[in-house]
């Protein structure tokens, strides 16, 4: 039985019970929410991986994408990305590599990353094609599923399927957008569908996709190939017809007895976010929700990281589970180790400030904690508690000081000083 | 006659017509907002100085704060700070120097500055106090007011003044808050009125800084001393009680035919910033307003810039005017002359993403064009159009790359080039 059939049978697992712990919430209550779908668990199939709880009601998750790509394949790199992305706080990896020997990065990955650990099987299928000297197009359906399977086996947490980009929204896309088709599995599904005139196979024959899935408790991540890649492309009738077909495929998992999330945008405008989460939510039933951003315009690259920790602070607040970082390189090339760092704190404080927001039980006590040792000008303290120690002591001792206890913006004047000596 | 007079008594002034030229709106229109206050004109001071509107209808501006503190008080360093935020495009500048030969940074400020300058006088005044031994609370009214006056006499724009800190208010807040009083200006004026046992003077001479506001044309910009400086303190009795004699100093400063705009926090949860807006607008008759951040959480020093940009994107949307940037170092020490670039982007990215979320005509122009030449694979043309052009060129010619037009996140699977090629 898959986790997801464990709970709908009333029974609470182990794993179960260490996610409701984590997360400080009853496990009977956790278990409802897996049950109806609305919360999925990952991360039980490598015994040192930590189990994770993403959806409703629970804290806000990041992920941190790393791997190679054709023009940058040094697995030591990645492997150090892997593990600043894990101690900078990113509940899970995604490794999305297309570059080097890529089973081989993979399974060091998956050998060392102590949480869950996601891919997009497509990649490694089409990688394989194309070292052969073929086509994508030449790739056939045993091979977009021996990649998925093989990967389930090794012990992959979770899998991106681009299994909603059906044939009649590949054939319409083409012309109607300013950006086009951003998602790489998503355009290699859309080369293939083109050129082959058939349907995509993911979604042909997605029982043979859920029994991979069920026997293995792979969680699936239905991918959305059309996302929007540019503001004046957002919540078009290429992405909202995508996510219908989701739900679609939604209920389907949940009849098989397979947990789904449901990925999302993308470049959003910030005013519709709240719609686009209000809509997922509706038409997946209440599937716990996976966005990429959402970037809240396209003019500023070198700065992703913030245009997404804005649409993502959004988004979580309006209900999106699980945010993927982007990082500063984003656009622009693949990301150093710095980036993913800096990545992974600006999802952060967009998830903490989306659960602010939504009002999760408890997500303000952090703060309260922070700004109480702050207004008692307890530095050590302040700083302790806070998302990035190292980063915040660094900068609090860059420069001289004039007197200890204070930082060097007010000095003398510190208002928290005065505030505090005009009560006492 | 101020410039609120002129289009109050129905004329176009050439100042009014360049706003209105810059901005892409109609003069008569514009000329409407500005005499109902929903709209204000600064940087009429100094010839040398553009000049800007705040307010409704008009593309959200942000400001960057520079200046000396005691114990960081170099000229040279706030002069680049200055420079270097102005290039990458701050609209206002506010020196809010405590440091050194305060009157002579501004002076050097006010003669250099190609774009409106606001101060805080009462730091003058306490810093003056202070310099001869005597307390804060030893500060009479002639003092205060003369460093208004002698300030707007030099040319300063707009400045800020915490009017509606009242002694009723004054009184209660200590104690009912986890961070007390976190504006330098309000807490001087706490304090003052704490050991004097007498209404904020700025108050109760209301009158008389609005004479000094009418004769130079200068823009008061109603301070909050009590703004919230934790969430815990977010939108609370104190918060919204200034909010509301700041609302009645509005009506009386229109009655005597000065503009002002209304400053607003500080830290605020997400969730909170819709009502936070709307209850200024409406308590303050439509003023232009001026947040500094908000900040949406208290635990990420070191990355205040992105908290800030999440909060003053949504702000943005639901209706700020003006955006008080903040830098990384927020909380922990002066800025850099770094922190302040990064802190100037974080602040436009925010007030852009908030213009196209709030339906600012012809926001999104600027995205359509960097994703059109995106989509067409024109690196150069869509780096050109960015928001930090030399910063976007430097990371994507980071990395070799294999193939000329592609960057090195996806290289030869860049999903761009592949649905070109399936458009094709």
């Amino acid at each position: 039985m898959t986790e997801y059939e464990t709970a709908r049978a009333g029974k609470i697992s182990e794993a179960l019970r260490r996610v409701a712990s984590d997360e400080g919430i009853d496990a009977e209550r956790l278990r409802g929410l897996v049950s109806e779908g609305r919360v999925v668990l990952t991360g039980m199939a490598r015994k040192h991986s930590r189990i994770i709880g993403i959806g409703e009601g629970l804290k806000t998750k990041v992920n941190a994408n790393i791997g190679t790509s054709p023009d940058h394949a040094d697995p030591e790199v990645e492997l150090e990305k892997m593990r600043v992305a894990v101690s900078a706080g990113a509940d899970a990896i995604m490794d999305l590599s297309t570059g080097g020997d890529v089973p081989a990065i993979r399974k060091r990955i998956l050998d060392e990353c102590a949480v869950p650990v996601g891919t997009v099987p497509i990649y490694e299928a089409i990688v394989g094609v194309t070292r052969q000297g073929r086509e994508i197009a030449d790739c056939n359906v045993d091979e977009f599923f021996g990649a998925v399977e093989r990967q389930a086996r090794e012990g992959v947490d979770f899998m991106t399927i681009h299994c909603g980009l059906v044939k009649r929204l590949a054939d319409t896309v083409a012309g109607t957008r300013t950006a086009g088709v951003v998602s790489r599995g998503g355009c290699f599904l859309l080369q293939w569908i083109a050129k082959n005139h058939r349907e995509n196979p993911y979604y042909e024959y997605y029982d043979r996709l859920l029994d991979i899935a069920h026997e293995y408790d792979v969680a699936l991540s239905l991918g959305d190939g059309l996302r929007p890649g540019a503001i004046a492309d957002s919540t078009d009738g290429a992405q909202i017809g995508e996510l219908m077909v989701i739900g679609s495929l939604v209920e389907r998992a949940r009849r098989r007895g397979v947990a789904v999330f449901v990925e999302g945008p993308g470049h959003v405008p910030i005013n519709e976010i709240p719609a686009n989460m209000l809509l997922q939510k509706k038409l997946c039933a209440g599937a716990p929700f996976y966005v990429l951003g959402p970037l809240v315009t396209d003019v500023a690259p070198g700065y992703d990281h913030i245009t997404a920790a804005i649409g993502g602070a959004v988004a979580a607040w309006h209900g999106a589970d699980f945010l993927c970082y982007v990082t500063p390189a984003e656009h622009l090339g693949l990301p150093t180790v710095q980036d993913v760092h800096d990545g992974v704190m600006g999802a952060r404080i967009a998830a903490h400030a989306g659960d602010i927001g939504k009002g999760l039980a408890g997500a303000a006590d952090w703060d309260r904690k922070v700004s109480a040792a702050r207004a008692g000008l307890d530095w050590e303290k302040a700083l302790d508690a806070s998302i990035d120690p190292p980063k915040a002591k660094k900068m609090f001792d860059r420069s001289p000081r004039g007197g200890e206890e204070l930082c060097t913006m007010c000095g003398e004047f510190c208002a928290i000083r005065g505030s505090r000596r005009s009560r006492e």
